[in-house]
């Protein structure tokens, strides 16, 4: 029960364990030229049941169902192999629904992420598919480096009156440098899809840098059938005992169908982010697969200790600015995260953003300020 | 195990136990002039899943997903702190979602109230937002005392694109006299509603007496956009052995915006209900939190005894005519609820109901006849 | 836990037992004549959630929700009691929502089906209220016998503007021989409909050995408002240590109101079916119920084993040709199955398909190939 919750073991190897995760939001926004911007909203970002476990010494399953935002959502639904190649590499092959790797934020789990949503590079240039996909996954991992391979068609709630849309989505990072005060991390993904032909419309409406206010979001505005896409992106940082800084990059290259007039449509986004364990933990960073993780707190509040206290600041950036109506946007983040023990934090986020809407309700500069906050447990 | 179901401690201090709860109803009704509401039914009441636990001996977490009614919806999810204020003075801080309390039944778990549907205060009176809420919830409880404030806004599943409507919801109650034999009740509850401007109009249209008959309602008739509302509730009554009586009465006062013409509509609605245990048990009334819960059966079913046996009784008035096309509506309801054990109950209600509405599809004088059973099983 | 997953048992004799059920597929379809159904298609043809469990030794219940294909619904949600009447004789009472017998794949749970996909029979003759319906069920088995017998209305999550359409269904086998190699098996059902004055139209459009192209179907055509139907199946075949082999045939007679012009409608079905385990366990058929199993695999590829292999094959027909626009169909299937422990299966079908249908989207003679597999753990 290292974990903080129930695993339960059957004689046979049979290994069943619960899964949970509640994140209560809360926002208000303001400052915005536009009266439609500054509401205020509750949410429950993720609103989770399910389980996981494993067969024997090599074979493993998870499940779980989100019932936030007034959609129910299979997310995670597959069975994987594990095997050992050498004393310091490891493979496994999953099949089913799980989320695919893209960025670091992009590969850590929503109760995982340092700030209250991920960053633009996730938001902006998520592939049709979404985060989740059904399909095949191989993942294998070395002492300082990892590569995941996923090949999906659509998410588990699509039709089955077309053909599917099918994605090709691959991530490898590498330390260069790896010691026990920290790492540094390189790290690179792409992906590449080839749209149904069922798809004849294609457009971006990017939520920035905040997952509670429909309507701060960056347009690419109306485009049109798509062929195919091409992303890739870059990501550079590391740790050093509890500070860590990390640099990403990305583009999303849409090829229209000629019938379209557009042509290639390049999405561009980047983020550059930063954080302080003031505790003394380490930075809450997993180097084996290059994404971040929850806090092993030193001094847990239901022990009488303070819990764990992180310093966050983000910078980012959305430019959708190569589609004929697309905009443009920014967002500066400062954020808050109180640690209370191994499954729940407390986390507060102040975001000053600026939009340049070529399309939609709310077209022209515009900035304004928002204040989030999230209570959140998972195990 | 003293529930009757699974609760899991690990050696740190968390524990985790999953709740279930499968409310199975039918029902007959006869002796409308409209045929459409001569009409028999199935359905299940709730269908639940979800856990709730502790994490040390001051946080407590719930998570609870309802499946019935074609409809998902998260119920509970929130977690709070615990804190002992003197030998007989408890509080306790909730954030999440978690059902607000209003009346006695209103306060009351849909597999613990007495008759198969709440009563017509919880009914005819409920906010906006329902039974449930997102926000902060602040309870008190005293050896013969409680007071419970709530500020929330929508439920999880709503829209992000407007404001939240908020709600200040409050109750308290007090026992004058109690003994090991029973106690006096009283008690008191309000709530002010601030409606979003997203909310256009406001219509109510309150099931009578049941749930599974959609055409057995009383309407308010159109109205339009509202303002705010204010509503409040007394509660008196108590319970001596197996022996309860209650008597509620309570009012919703919605200010409508000057363009509607309408200005203040008073809704009302009132009830007396009293119950008696045959078999010998304490009435199943939660003395601490002034709500039934269920009966503590001294000879279960399944070690051989008969169970428990409840005879209960209720009248009820709803009256919707301060709106202009404002109808209304009353209710005789007599039930036998047979308890297996702690955790599973049969019901029978027999329920005459009266309606005069000036709205809808059954416009005048009505009365009829519902037949209405339970089988039901919650841990 | 020879089950080999986890189950909960209290002093007090309550038991507890989480249920999962994952099911992952994927399908290709090539050489029919209309290009929209050579598509590919992913999902899940289950994603469950729930529990199950006992209370003394004659109550259990059980719950379960799916949440594939983009819905949710509450299969399973009953209680039950069981009685021993004699050494050889149990009976038991539910009530609840519980998947209702109709022919041997009929009656067999999801994970169990020794094809991805229903037989015809199964598929061609649903009754409008589908798999599950809730009411009472009531079970008899004796050593070589059983009868099911089950009174519903409609699923949990219909409508309660409208009295429920209601169904008497009904199953019963006998083994007039049975050795420790197999038994010969003979089955009947029939089921009876009587229809809500609210459905006005019936139109059946079954798929054709598949469940993810739904192109690939066979039309009834447009009919009219139904007045109630009848309908009735035989099931005749045995096992033979690891051989099987079953045929089924049914009929539904519809009965149209007279302003259709209809009359009675003939819907008929038939499936011949065969299989063989090649590595030495015994056929998975359940002979107490009727109904196919999962396979007792005898070396579990998580000890070092091979699994249990096991190929089958299906010949299966549906004629919709009584109704005026009914269409026709038949689908040839061959496949392998690969069983890697008691939970957990592989499956590989390859299906041939022919059509005829005189209305919806693919009229006139067609003819193609599937290849489908699965994925799956269920507990």
């Amino acid at each position: 029960w290292s974990e903080g919750d129930p695993k339960f073991v059957s004689p046979g190897g049979f290994s069943f364990r619960p899964r949970g995760r509640i994140l209560i939001d809360g926002q208000l926004a303001s400052g915005s030229r536009f009266s439609d911007r500054n509401i205020s909203t509750t949410g429950a970002r993720a609103a989770r049941l399910g389980f996981e476990g494993t067969y024997g010494s090599n074979f493993f399953y998870q499940f779980e169902v989100d019932f936030a935002d007034a959609a129910t959502e299979v997310t995670s639904a597959y069975f994987g192999w594990r095997k050992k190649l050498s004393n310091s590499v490891t493979t496994e092959l999953n099949v089913g629904s799980r989320l695919t790797e893209r960025g670091i934020d992009g590969s850590t789990g929503s109760d995982q992420t340092p700030f209250l949503e991920r960053n633009a590079i996730t938001i902006a240039l998520v592939p049709l598919k979404g985060f989740f996909g059904l399909g095949f996954t191989s993942k294998t991992f070395g002492s300082n480096w990892h590569v995941a391979v996923s090949v999906v068609g659509e998410p588990i709630n699509s039709s089955s009156a077309s053909d599917d849309s099918t994605t090709i989505i691959g991530r490898a990072h590498w330390n260069p440098i790896k010691t026990s005060a920290g790492v540094v991390h390189l790290g690179a993904w792409g992906y590449h899809e080839d749209y149904s032909s069922s798809v004849t419309n294609l457009t971006v409406n990017a939520r920035e840098a905040n997952r509670y206010n429909d309507n701060i979001r960056i347009f690419t505005g109306p485009l049109g059938a798509p062929n195919h896409s091409n992303a890739f992106g870059l990501e550079l940082g590391g740790t050093h005992n509890g500070l860590w800084a990390f640099g990403e990059y990305g583009e999303r290259h849409i090829q229209f169908r000629p019938s379209t007039g557009l042509g290639l449509v390049k999405l561009k986004a980047a983020a550059v982010s930063a954080g302080w364990v003031m505790t003394g933990e380490k930075a809450p960073f997993a180097q084996r697969g290059g994404t971040f993780t929850m806090m092993d707190v030193a001094n847990p509040v239901f022990e009488g200790g303070l819990g764990a206290i992180e310093l966050v600041a983000r910078y980012e950036n959305t430019d959708f600015s190569d589609a004929p109506l697309g905009g443009k946007g920014r967002a500066w983040t400062a954020g808050l995260n109180w640690y209370l023990n191994d499954i729940s934090r407390v986390m507060l986020n102040y975001i000053h953003f600026k939009t340049n809407n070529k399309s939609g309700d709310y077209v022209g500069p515009d900035a304004g300020n928002l204040l989030g906050t999230r209570f959140q447990i998972s195990f």
